[in-house]
């Protein structure tokens, strides 16, 4: 932490600090400067008491923040980047792009299998689909719950594809790891930290969306919920950002991707569909996001838009996706990677 | 909704829209346009499939909402403002201002009971404190949980002040309840959906913060959560949203008063300690809440802020309040309440 | 500045850095921190070169500012507020709180004066009125030009109000100038430098209005740009910041007010109806402005807001004004102003 | 326009809108409702009376509008991609992908050959560099003007590549018309209308640059704003809108990519440097913005960005500039374009 003093700050203010520094076991090193002084905290401050705390004492301007607040998550901590292993051959971060698709939510047995056929198909290795939808309007479609679930494992017994679904209770966790593999924390639960603990504590892959309007630091420290309860699986997803924007459902923050491969060794995947909010815009957000370095995506495929329960409107149809992942193959390759 | 067609659709595609809104349960109503159609579908939107779906239909250019998706939060269902009874005699949403404040975290018995003692002695009507505290970080203070619960119903005991308390996990929601006289729910929480159902179920009035980033007609729709399962007794509460502005921790928006009080009954209160996380900006805040309309305030209060285990920066020390109360109290006069 | 080096960084890159400081005449000093060294660089930033570009060196992880960028509006030059005289008796940022009030844009002599008559009426003290429209469409009503600035000239001499008017060229504020007691610089044009370098060789009162996006420091930058020219009569105007919400035209940042006021010696005044863009929300913001401490007010009032060339969904009807002002003055009072 | 009528609104209330809604010439459609009653206002809306303005009439709710606003930048007006020929063999929105690059500013007739010969080398095909410096704080570098335009002549001179410089005052237009290939608008200056008519008469080549809180739809009237003086030259360029993130400068939205090639013909290009803000980030971001379809790229390239008079932070030396040409041309293959 650095603490900045008022202009005016008198001597007794400045000792005060100092004091109260010393007292929170950091080493405070003062800065005198033309027009006013400056004091740096010295030490780790992760873990400690919150230096923040200081603003309150008299005499001084303002309490800047230096280190990152993250461990677990951090490029020091693990210089080489994560590879994720979710079963069924598919590994994510590693040499190949993966590509999970399939329906906003599991609506019918037909409909998953129809989809988890098609994208299958076109080259997808992981089938999402929701079973637990967090809707804005209680009087929505709220999801088959277990039922649903069981849907998707039926689906991936027949076509291999591992599966990622979300969880929105921390009760249900448990029930939910039993049928997923990957589990899924939607945008708007990237700050519900007992969902966080408790998936921390369950030892499976886990794909962590951000929320609407979480920094990237922010970001990184829900994963760090995550990763210090001894779950190293965590796969990081950007899925647009909350602007003003209306063209778009979000605004996708596509420079996310090599921010977040600068800082931390989690893989980092986007997601086009939540983020555009319109079909049509989502392979130009799907080749971007393979140029700018992102390990994967998750897109949202459903055989007959018009008719979804929720979000057709920024559902592909299979045929588009194919199209789509012809193309993406090609930008794929010029980044090194395979499908 | 209003459909608008491209200009250049066909009468084929005009008509499948047409077809497709008439299976859904709505009445088509065409207006042929100078350089487009554009399609009204009148029928009560609410709880019913979601036409936004048919942005995915070929010739479909946008699909534009017109009703407000939410019911029993609207003035059209209830004219009159709802008036909560938390017991103890207080009531919010009525003639009186109503002030909550305390401490952003249980500490200890001592700090509780002082910080009590202080603001009911300012004129505060309900003691605010958190006992399961959400974190941005893993590594800070969570809180005490329930013996910190056991500690605000002992300061309730001594000063008669009912208590406003956080739950952050929907498992908790009955044992947080047997405690506190009002369950709030964070603004990381707004979109918690079984958070909101299981307080909708508990049937206690429940304190509901507007996410960082959610818009009125979403933070209504949340409320819409709790009052759907039963439970009417709903307080919201606007504790600034996320811009890019870094001068303050966020952007209180005061004009969510008029705005909420046009289309809702519920009471409306103003969170001035998270909206600009500096204690010397609350004041102001304070007296522009309650000019604009407000029911009331919930403030942090902290015997000593440079020592807080979180939030100090933003907390009142209990002689700036009592200050900033009894100016409060004329700006309430003018309004026609008191305090 | 102080500029944090990475934690893997070389000596050789530190000893670089702290030469390369030395170079653009501040005095580096370091601090040996547990994972990684910092630098402070001591020495009045303003005016120098930025060192900010030292961020492009090996083994730096991040540049970060501690003074503030500006001068001659900051308090600690100026630590008392200044107080501007716009004429005709009319003093901005003193005991009393200034009330500006007209129309979006002056559209015939009889809007103008009808107008004018009934806010001077109100207790209104400024006329306000756009000759020069910046619009967001070249197909909408771009102003009167010269020919609106006399018939603001006239309305001023039948009433005695001072007028504030737009300029949008600098080619323009001269000849604005002849006729208005305040120039107003918009919201698009905060940073339009050689308008404001124009305003500030002019000598006349500005009053410039923040931008959409527009931070309080750079805010304070754009008036410096006037400042730093000359001329030290600057009135600054909140008039809502761009948001995610769409329930209003703008999110009015309240608390702008008392941080300008910590910050800066300019007189601050609130701009509701731009703030809001609906009438009927203008006078709680009103209120909450005067209540949080604002200067004065500018308000957009027409006599028939349906048949308005621009704004009119924003503008009060002259009975609506008359009813807010008699209210606004007894929240003035409390705090110890009268209008 | 669609006007929603308030649910209590009155026979009479309705009644008035729709003799309103005629006299300003659309012709009006009643759609009754279960709730409510919404009338459709047929008409080309563009260059009329504005109908929201009849929000202020009593029992209107809200007024939606329902056409996009512009005309000449419309792919309806022009369904095919407009090509711009800015000279000496390049064309903006063909076949191949432009890469305009150079320093921030011009700072020295050795500086900017330098860096000229270097761009031209790795494949960039115009050459910018700013002689007008719009610069946040008054007491910044403001650009060499005039002689710094001189310099960059000189510079197309020996290379041959066309070049790009800001024009920041409508008086200066034609005068840097005289050696600029295109003007540039800067983001701050996309609503300064003085500027956009100047350079809609001049008959150049216009890049301009949204602003950080423009809407797409705004950013497409400030270019109808140039294109109804008669000049169809304009190039658009996304260069990152301002959000609550700070890991970046702003926030680069790449979706305005192909939504911007959905609605308009003009050609689109990135700015990955004032997006980002820093150099590291900055080839992620170009490779990005290729395969989301944009025309080409405006980066900066300096020398020695750590003794940049500007924006060093952000600039890339020759050597990356080089490297990630490279690469972009691999990706702009896949796209089927060549640099």
């Amino acid at each position: 932490m650095i603490i900045v003093m008022k202009q005016n700050s008198t001597k007794e203010e400045l000792k005060e600090v100092v004091r109260r520094i010393g007292e929170l076991g950091y080493h405070p090193h003062i800065i005198h400067g033309e027009t006013r002084n400056v004091i740096g905290a010295v030490g780790d401050e992760r873990g400690k008491s919150v230096l923040q705390s200081l603003d309150s004492l008299p005499g001084v301007e303002s309490v800047v923040p230096i280190l990152k607040p993250y461990k677990l998550a951090s490029r020091e901590v693990s210089p080489l980047p994560s590879i994720i292993d979710v079963g069924r051959g598919v590994q994510i971060g590693g040499d190949k792009v993966v590509v999970m698709a399939g329906p906003c939510a599991v609506e019918s047995c037909e409909q998953i299998l129809a989809t988890a056929r098609a994208v299958k198909e076109a080259g997808a290795t992981v089938l999402r689909g929701g079973a637990f939808k967090p809707r804005t309007s209680p009087y929505s479609f709220q999801g088959l719950e277990e039922e649903g679930l069981k849907m998707l494992a039926e689906a991936r017994e027949e076509t291999g594809l591992p599966i990622v679904t979300e969880v929105v209770n921390p009760k249900d966790a448990e029930m939910v790891g039993c049928y997923a593999d990957i589990l899924q924390v939607g945008a708007r639960n990237v700050q519900n930290f007992p969902l966080l603990k408790a998936l921390g504590r369950l030892g499976k892959p886990v794909l962590l969306k951000r929320g609407m309007s979480t920094t990237i630091q922010e970001f990184l420290m829900s994963a760090e919920y995550i990763l210090s309860e001894g779950n190293r699986q965590v796969i990081l997803c950007e899925r647009g950002v909350r602007t003003f924007e209306t063209a778009t459902r979000n605004t996708l923050d596509i420079s996310a991707v090599p921010v977040l491969k600068e800082q931390t060794h989690l893989p980092v995947i986007i997601d086009p569909s939540h983020a555009t909010g319109h079909a049509r815009l989502v392979p130009a957000m799907c080749f971007a996001a393979i140029a700018a370095g992102a390990d994967g995506l998750i897109v949202e495929v459903h055989p007959e838009p018009e008719k979804a329960t929720s979000d057709g409107a920024q559902s592909l149809r299979p045929e588009a996706f194919s199209v789509m992942m012809t193309k993406l193959r090609e930008f794929a390759k010029v980044t090194g990677r395979g499908l």
